[in-house]
């Protein structure tokens, strides 16, 4: 197997089997591979190894910024000084010596060995990130024949899942339901923290008036994700969980699910949709 | 939302819209709920928190069983004296005083806060975990006919997924195709672990002739839990991964993806399949 360090992609040799045939061909599948994300200060020489994720290569500096952020380990982009690639499968993240990330916070979330000694609701409660940004009831307002569109529309666009059909895009749309960028990943939550990273970097959040699309199922994290970042309504392809839906009422959100080019569900915040 | 804490699945209202209508009705999500494992001895009066997962309530100690198994943590079944579920979303595994959990290894696979300072290949390493059985060369025999066959028998007894379209499943079948197990959870490195939890407390393990369906992609972490049951030939209905690929392939597996009615992709051990 041939791998290019900076692409999202790489071929692949595999026999095709049918009924009455086999063929030898090359195809393309999604690269995954681990990326470690360092946090240091001026005041430690050796940066600390926050997390390892499985992620599909590029965009690395965002996914690195957008964990940082949604995790609730960060809050503020100006506390970052450098964001840099130090080795193949390393983002180092270089803090202001004021800024004092939430580790804490971090520790909890990693479902980690030594995790909440917590259960049942205080668990959910333990793993639940608080949001700067409060979303506005009813707004923005959605056309629904907007929604309607938002996958096809992304399907143009992700040049990965087309190649591979193993991976998953995160897209962010305005009410009208213009593309604003779309990042792809192995892993859901990696290619929503690509998208929130790219908006964070910029001075973007909170996304009030943008709508998430995302292009799988809808699950509690997500939810979560789309919570620090602002974004009222969520939109996916898939079905949602219990905990998503919980989730998404509870902070305000509206939730879509199932879209197709011809109808979907709302399960809460439906006032926002017209 | 009401919710039965035994089940999988759960009844929710919502609005469904179509292009000139909007109806109103009930329909059925997965459950997703952490569930906390905890490991105690005689030694600990109160047990350790080993992992915090986001799973579908059911299954909850063959889950645990399997996550405790597949990540390295306990290797022979006789150490757990006792599985249960002490509160709606833990479970306790009590184990000998003479048992010897590798925990170490545990808190370098859960990708912590204070993971691994390694990076690239090294990375990779220290995330896999190492097998007590070896996979036989070119064994067993699967004739291609009864691999076209297994999504269908699948979706036959996939009720949940029937039902709300957003849960993966797990199944073991037989080299000729008959179903022996199945295992459903929104996370699908949950089904399988409920799945191999199952086959350890019942003393099946290695499960050199058996085939391991997957009802999604194919991730690096599902051909890891393959190898550490003994599992040959994996075959899953959606996308590899890279790393899945260069796993199997190294282990020794048979990889089989994108698995449909009349074809499929052997992406490594082509010699199992006739």
């Amino acid at each position: 197997m041939k791998q290019d360090i900076s692409a999202s992609t790489q071929e692949i040799s595999l026999k095709r089997v049918y009924s009455n045939d086999l063929e030898s061909v090359s195809d393309v599948v999604a690269i995954e591979a681990p990326l470690e994300i360092r946090l240091k200060s001026k005041k430690e020489i050796i940066g600390k190894a926050i997390s390892v994720t499985m992620r599909t290569p590029g965009d690395d500096v965002l996914l690195a910024k957008g964990f940082l952020f949604t995790e609730g380990i960060l809050t503020n982009h100006i506390d970052i000084l450098a964001c840099e690639i130090t080795d193949e499968n390393v983002v180092e993240v270089t803090i202001r010596e004021e800024a004092n990330p939430t580790l804490g916070k971090a520790e909890r979330n990693f479902y980690t060995t030594s995790s909440c000694g917590v259960c049942g609701k205080s668990s959910i409660d333990a793993i639940k990130v608080k949001s700067r940004f409060s979303l506005e009831p009813a707004l923005p307002k959605i056309d629904k024949s907007a929604l309607f569109n938002l996958q096809s529309k992304v399907l143009e666009l992700q040049s990965a899942f087309t190649q591979t059909g193993g991976i998953h895009a995160a897209a962010l749309f305005t009410s009208s339901g213009e593309l604003i960028t779309l990042r792809e990943d192995v892993g859901r939550h990696n290619a929503t923290d690509k998208l929130i990273g790219e908006c964070w970097g910029k001075g973007l959040l909170p996304l009030l008036d943008n709508i998430l699309f995302l292009s799988g199922r809808a699950s509690f994290e997500l939810i979560q994700k789309a919570t620090m970042a602002g974004i009222a309504v969520i939109v996916s392809v898939g079905a949602p969980s219990s905990l998503a839906i919980e989730l998404a009422e509870e902070r305000g959100h509206t939730l879509v699910g199932f879209l197709k080019e011809n109808r979907f569900n709302i399960y809460c915040g439906h006032e926002r949709i017209e």
